[in-house]
């Protein structure tokens, strides 16, 4: 049936039975193509009849459907004409994994951080009323959504306009991990019982009608509750419960395991190293384990980020406060304040949630806070709202913060330990995916703060790399050497503060320099070294940069991207060769080799030292 | 009574008439102060018993209190030792305007952004728990700000711990300016009637014990309900009623005209003219008047940012959130989603709370939303939490997004004009306090984006401003026409799109540049500059900066501050001195005046050549 369905308009004339085989089609469709590409798996199995009902009830896009966080959205992309493409879903070029209007009609956005769905819903009722344009707005939000601070924003302002959004409080009583804090509870009583609700209820002190508990796999009971909702004169929730996982026992089971999956790896690719977050996450448990004052924070994402180990470990000491990013990093500041070395474990992206707390409760206050930017760089087939490539621009704005980032693993576990001395808010970002597989050294070490690491010297050029930019630094030289150019490779470690004293001697002493970082080249790292020279007062030095350019990065693999932004080797020697040709002209045409022996002979054995790591 | 208070625990022992003869001597202390030197003024008057009842009955610093938002704290710095130094309040040098670790061991924290009270408290009381530690941690916490989403995740976290923080809701009916939304209806429920309070709990809902409402002005009722708040087993909230303004019956009757005071002008001193809020918001009214799809939203800030303009004019196109920042923004975006225009009437420092909305819900989708970007720059008394110079950096490395800063108020409207006729996210900043004065032409202008004002040519030097960066290197230039060396004077206009064409021209025929901005260096206008010419490849043209420095601004006049970094037309003469000394060294040599006659003759008649504004 999936395959003839031409729109969500053809849901209306379906017959219980159809709608029901329809259902099972979706789920067979969704265990197919899931575990393969990656992407969420309980969030879109259970919500499969929550999207029929839907486009049964209302009638997108005139009606404006907004999918909260939008990792349930699948079954939304099956019925709307995206089943064809559906075996694309998360691979470059191929579907988005949230919803995008570059897509379909009916996604009136791109969605992907939690709890702005209200909002949205209630700028359409708004614009609506301004515009006299009809049709109703809908804001579907899980019960984890619901613990992001801009929800109850919303609620407030909407219930105090009394105009109507039809609000679906998807709730399968799970966040991303185990759902947390107090409001599961007050859910709780509100799923059927022999002597019925009775409690008070959370929204109503909101102004919005509270209309449920309705069964999340019944489409007709949802259907009807949809059209009360309809004829509701003000703010409406509709209390939804659904299974996550529905469909698949083992999701059914474990709806924190089976959230989301990564994509098949290929036989003969699997990663030779475990994740970066996992890497993290030891080092934050080690140092937990010789500092009792270390607590760690996590806004939901304890699987993600690693810290599960922490929580095992350590539960007194482990705080995850649901989808709230601000409360996390102020949490952290109090903590802080109070005496704890705590460690915000927090994905680049969702920083941003919090960048006024960063700010505002950490930087200004010049606290011990230490955050572990988990998902930094190019995020890969996450996509477009996912992306940690603004942050070097974003924090090394602000006062006071340290900002490193580590060439492997090994060197992660020694920022962290690093951090966790420093005496004010530091940050250490590393990506998303498997690590270098380097040994790591049995001991972690605290590095200087402030002070870079040569790997190679060379007087040619020299590349400056920060994070992965280190190991795409250390390749280039190579095959430079091989070429007769012979190149200084830094480990430059701290985005701030820069190693002052390093650069300026490598501006002298080259003169030429190429910064390579997985960051927005706007305000990024390389423009942060370019600063320190004018600063200085250097001239004659030339730099170019390597970076991300000012675009939203789609979805794909990381590989991918780094190779077209020129973020791997070959782009590093691709950058020397485009902004240094002298260096490679010298050799075509002989001239030196010639008139310079000591050179030719350089070239033959490259004029570079092998300098142990620190 | 005051000026021998010598700490909190002084209190402990007065008694009652004791504690009103203090309460009316703080009051007239407050009153005598703050129509002086500015500062809020109804929220201080208002929680004078409140702080001697907290005093009272806690033990700060072992307890800690923290002041949300801070801007009631005043009666706290006279009761905590700071009486000497009122007088020098929100002066350079004297005390800040809000609390302030660097004063007092009795704050905690510095505190000028709402909504952050309970993570900090939560955060004090869970670091006890880790740490060993004794003490009660108190939030004290508005109404008004109480419509800060990160509230929620506090309360949602707090109260699923368990855990005893004592929240003190300070309900005065009122926010920054009217409060708005749905909580103040539900607050009213609880003020005292014959029958009591029978509503639901909105705090229960989260787990959090509900006691009072109790009368803010009746210490011994308030020390009454704080104890038994410490033998509350888990998190509770005391709800007090206070009247904003009391013992004023001007601020009484008119609380939000009484919320804050500008300074008392010298006499010679008043500004020629309006505020650029009260410009902004009358191009913005302009601006409905002939397009109604025009909407304006704020964030509890309709004074502030001078909207209550068009909140009178078109109270049904006004939107007023109260102070709930995120979803201010993904309102907007709901709003233009829909074809709505809405312009965001917000301060920078304040935008830092919706930056991932910024991101996430505006630039990535490309919605035309319009930022009108109140008190960028240096705020001057408002001090370190409040300033507005980080935002060139934390937007321009967004993708999608135009940003625009004007030269003075004529521009503004142009811009703001702009704004409204782009197709996609777009920015507008500018000051706090009065405009430069000039005319306004009466019919708003449409500027072609990314293209710069050339006002001045010169072939030495070419200054390139932006905001009021442009009026500092006008009279720069003018001084170093003086002196023989002819500038070209660049009103920026844009730091995003840049005016690629002219700046290359400039770097080519000119040679030496110097950007002025009132924006922090790191990733600010200037850098951008840079990375244009290291994009295209310039070499051999210098460029040097003139901006703020890496750190919070303390507060201190806005003139202070921008002599002190070099902002004025004096700065930026410096800075060609310092770092073109060429210039200059060529006229005390002589040597170029006897050999160039022609350039003599520049110099007597300096070469440059007014160019007509636009």
């Amino acid at each position: 049936m999936l395959e003839h369905l031409r729109g969500p308009h053809d849901l209306k004339r379906m017959t219980a039975p159809e709608l029901a085989t329809l259902a099972q089609e979706i789920r067979d469709e969704l265990m197919r193509v899931i575990p393969r590409n990656g992407g969420h798996y309980g969030p879109n199995l259970g919500a499969v009849e929550l999207t029929l009902a839907l486009h049964r009830a209302f009638d997108s896009p005139r009606d404006r459907l907004f999918w909260d966080v939008g990792h349930q959205c699948y079954p939304h992309k099956l019925v709307t004409g995206r089943f064809p493409q559906f075996e694309t879903l998360r691979q470059e070029g191929g579907l988005f994994g949230y919803p995008s209007p570059a897509e379909s009609e009916h996604d009136p956005v791109y969605a992907a951080h939690a709890g702005h769905s209200i909002s949205l819903a209630t700028g359409v009722v708004l614009a609506n009323g301004v515009l006299g344009r009809e049709g109703e707005a809908v804001a579907i939000i899980g019960d984890g959504a619901m613990t992001a601070g801009m929800a109850y924003e919303a609620l407030d302002h909407l219930g105090g306009t009394g105009k109507r959004v039809i609000i679906v409080l998807n709730d399968n009583g799970m966040s991303i991990c185990t759902n947390v804090g107090a409001l599961p509870a007050h859910l709780r009583q509100f799923v059927p019982t022999d002597s019925g609700p009775t409690s008070p209820f959370l929204w109503e002190a909101f102004g919005i009608r509270y209309l449920g508990p309705v069964d999340g796999h019944d489409v007709a009971a949802m259907e009807a509750a949809f059209a009360e909702a309809q004829r509701t004169p003000g703010p409406v929730m509709v209390h939804v419960c659904t299974i996550k996982g529905k469909g698949d026992p083992r999701a059914e089971a474990d709806a924190a395991a089976w959230h989301d999956m990564a994509p098949a790896p290929a036989a003969d690719k699997r990663p030779a190293a475990s994740s970066w977050s996992s890497y993290a996450a030891d080092a934050i448990v080690r140092a937990a384990e010789r500092d009792p004052r270390v607590v760690a924070i996590t806004a939901a994402m304890a699987k993600g980020t690693g810290l599960t180990k922490f929580r095992s470990r350590f539960p007194e000491r482990f705080f995850d406060v649901g989808i709230a990013e601000q409360h996390a990093v102020a949490l952290a500041a109090g903590l802080a304040r109070q005496g704890a070395r705590p460690v915000v474990g927090i994905y680049s992206t969702f920083l941003q949630r919090a960048y006024d707390q960063f700010i505002h409760d950490v930087c200004i206050q010049e606290l011990p806070v230490v955050f572990a930017l988990d998902r930094a760089g190019i995020v890969g087939d996450d996509g477009k709202t996912q992306q940690g490539v603004f942050d070097y621009s974003y924090m090394r704005c602000i006062p006071n913060i340290v900002l490193m980032a580590p060439k492997d693993e090994n060197e992660l576990q020694h920022m962290l330990h690093t951090a966790l001395l420093h005496d004010g808010p530091i940050a250490v970002r590393y990506p998303r995916g498997a690590a270098l597989g380097v040994a790591l050294d049995s001991t972690p070490q605290r590095l200087p703060v402030g002070k870079a690491e040569v790997l190679r010297r060379g007087a040619d050029v020299a590349l400056l790399g920060i994070g992965l930019g280190v190991d795409s630094a250390i390749h280039a030289a190579e095959q430079l050497a091989g070429e007769g150019v012979s190149a200084t490779v830094v480990n430059a470690r701290f985005v701030k503060p820069l190693d002052r004293d390093l650069i300026l001697d490598l501006a002298h002493s080259v003169g030429r320099l190429i910064t390579i970082e997985e960051n927005a080249l706007a305000g990024g790292f390389g423009s942060a070294v370019w600063e320190l020279l004018e600063h200085e007062g250097v001239e004659g030095c030339r730099l170019y940069r390597v970076g991300v350019p000012d675009e939203f990065v789609e979805h794909g693999s990381q590989a991918s991207w780094r190779k077209r932004y020129g973020l791997d080797a070959a782009g590093v020697l691709e950058a020397v060769r485009r902004h240094y040709p002298e260096l490679f002209h010298r050799e075509a045409s002989g001239a030196r080799r010639e008139g310079a022996p000591d050179r030719s002979a350089a070239r033959r054995r490259p004029e570079t030292e092998a300098v142990g790591a620190r």
